[in-house]
């Protein structure tokens, strides 16, 4: 496996388009649109939020139901959430819009939004928006990033990344591009990921591999412990890389997982690092726990913390808030066998040991908290399970920023 | 009922005192005692965190096997939590102080402490403390003001009521103070509260009273979503208002529980206005749900949003968070059905019905935001329960405090 310079449209066959549809951002692109050349098996997985978006309900209603899909249509600055009827109906008008330009069913066109909650897209902006982006559609690595840029809302950089691997003597490539800055809590967050591939799978491989992968990726970040309403992930694989369709686990299915979950942990992981205010990348590793189910609970309780993560703001080494956390988190540990670190480029540094004190050095802790990217890892010493979470500092411009993020 | 002046020592046999030691802030007092002339029945609740300071281990245990006690010593600056065998023999060495000054065994004191985790006490400065306050015990309401202020860490204003009520023809009074500004999400937080009142009542139902009424109370407020390792509240009851001891739920035991309501509900809205950084209180109504469990967890839910107290510290009505967090509380119900309010002083507004933007006023909306104290109902037209849970917003001043509290 290899990273490869590209996004959504590295792999054989994928084209993308943006435009400025002036949906609420006034001189940016604000709609881009992925689409296959041929049909795709796709694969898909939404917000756990019992209040769901209209997209969220069109996109479920096809990965469930439809064989195939084709494109997706993206929108940034309203999420279409809490719409009702109507919210609904505008998915189906521009589904239908890009399936007429497109000569493709509107059932084999997802849609998604993001942005604020509560009012009803401006329809005839959204349907024009689509009519423009189809005949532009590309396949060259600009039109995937340009893409990738038409779908940021608060984030501060776009986010895309491709892979290729050998399955079968043949090369697919995998790539992706992904939005979420704030309200990301994803449980199965806004976030929103895009990933398209020209391996050959089958649909119940392909549904399979993303679930199973986005427990260990998306679903272990946080910005803020808001579960969003449109959280949503779609997997599109059209089979133009010319391998013998993968339909059971064998070594290729393996491979492919490896791809995917390359590219998942990368596109979570810059979803964390740029989520609103965030100045650096906390990550949370819980080792030698008891159970993969007590890592992950421990790991998510610690990142999510807002003491913990105003002190990795402050470079502060305060490690009780990091035992605090763990001990809230409902998993059950001997708070008296925790050893904690902290390490980055920097270096490591025991804060605790046997859940007390260690003799560190404080001028050191701050030096290696000051990095970009900061980890703090926990050793329960209970077993051989671990996991690893991820989030962002807690800032004055997270403050800043959702304050005021309607006005 | 009414409320009067004074604190813990506005009940009969009731004194307080209080202390610089220096334990690690300079120039204030950071100590305080409060004992009892005579031997009280006492009741006790405590943090859920399984991380659990050395002065909850302490207290439980004189909860759970002491019929009596007589006194608390409290301190803030250090929590005493995550300090191991030598941190509990600390709680021994105060209690063994205090008792020596006072007069009675040490296993009828109290201790408790609040501050930064994982550093041990200077004992010697507590034991020094314990002594200087001993003499100085006064049954004035200055001496329990004195004392309220003695035990508040980022606490910007003392917390602390009283209030008389009648059982059995006699004049009873129940008085309380409490601390908590951060690390505030009690699931029975660190928040203290030491309530005395001079009420003839059995130890049992003095217990049953406080845990119960805990669960509408502390355990409703939320500051920062972290349950500290200290959470204390304990409960004196000296007997000496000379009412027939209340050993049944009679009307007597009701008159209690209203006082004691009101005491708890006074102190716990009091600890989320004066919430880190907050600038206002926001409070939580969640009616006509189905049940109290399901309108709890949505109430919480809604309080502890870091979203939604944004979005209160910006006088924005993006109600479309609220009922996000409705959503991803775990909380079944029909998003459809529900209506959102907001209100305060300046008045009360439907945000949303039936799921969907009401047509209302934005510049009317902000006036209501604006105000110290605001109110956000959602009703969920399912069945009679009702919960309310109380919060603050999220201000620069939160991340400020807590980037940098050790320094």
């Amino acid at each position: 496996m290899e990273i490869i310079t590209g996004g959504v449209t590295a792999a054989e066959g994928f084209l993308a388009a943006c435009t400025a549809a002036g949906i609420k951002y006034q001189n940016r692109v604000d709609m881009a649109m992925v689409y296959s050349k041929v049909p795709c098996k796709c694969a898909g997985t939404f917000t756990s939020n019992i209040v769901k978006a209209a997209p969220v309900l069109w996109d479920k209603n096809i990965v469930e139901k439809s064989a195939f899909a084709q494109a997706v249509v993206v929108n940034a600055g309203i999420a279409n959430a809490c719409t009702g009827a109507e919210g609904l109906s505008y998915c189906a008008d521009t589904a239908k819009a890009a399936g007429e330009c497109l000569g493709i069913p509107a059932d084999a066109v997802f849609v998604a939004s993001t942005g604020v909650i509560g009012k009803q897209l401006p329809i005839e902006r959204i349907v024009a928006g689509t009519k423009a982006m189809a005949p532009q559609l590309a396949a060259t690595t600009e039109a995937g990033t340009a893409a990738s840029k038409a779908i940021m809302t608060t984030d501060t950089e776009n986010k895309e990344i491709a892979v290729t691997f050998t399955v079968g003597g043949k090369k697919a490539t995998l790539g992706g591009m992904s939005k979420g800055s704030g309200m990301i809590h994803p449980n199965m967050c806004t976030m929103l990921a895009f990933l398209t591939t020209d391996l050959a799978i089958c649909k119940e491989l392909l549904q399979e591999a993303l679930l199973e992968d986005i427990k260990d990726t998306y679903n272990m970040i946080s910005v803020d412990g808001d579960t969003s309403t449109n959280d949503t992930v779609l997997l599109f694989a059209n089979g133009l890389a010319g391998n013998a369709e993968i339909t059971e686990k064998n070594a290729d299915y393996e491979e492919f997982k490896r791809a995917l979950h390359t590219v998942n942990e990368f596109l979570a992981k810059r979803m964390a690092a740029d989520g609103e205010g965030a100045t650096k990348l906390f990550e949370v590793k819980v080792i030698h726990a008891a159970d993969k189910a007590q890592a992950v609970t421990i790991a998510k309780s610690v990142a999510c913390s807002s003491l913990v993560k105003a002190m990795v703001y402050g470079n502060d080494a305060n490690w009780g808030r990091v035992l605090c956390a763990m001990g809230y988190s409902g998993a059950q540990f001997n708070p008296e066998a925790v050893d904690l670190y902290i390490e980055s480029e920097v270096g490591k540094l025991q804060l605790a040991a046997n859940g007390l004190a260690a003799d560190y050095s404080e001028e050191l802790a701050t030096k290696i908290f000051s990095a970009r990217e900061v980890t703090a890892v926990a050793d329960l010493k209970m077993g051989d399970a671990s996991a690893t979470a991820w989030g962002c500092d807690l800032t004055y411009d997270y403050v800043k920023i959702n304050a005021d993020y309607r006005s």
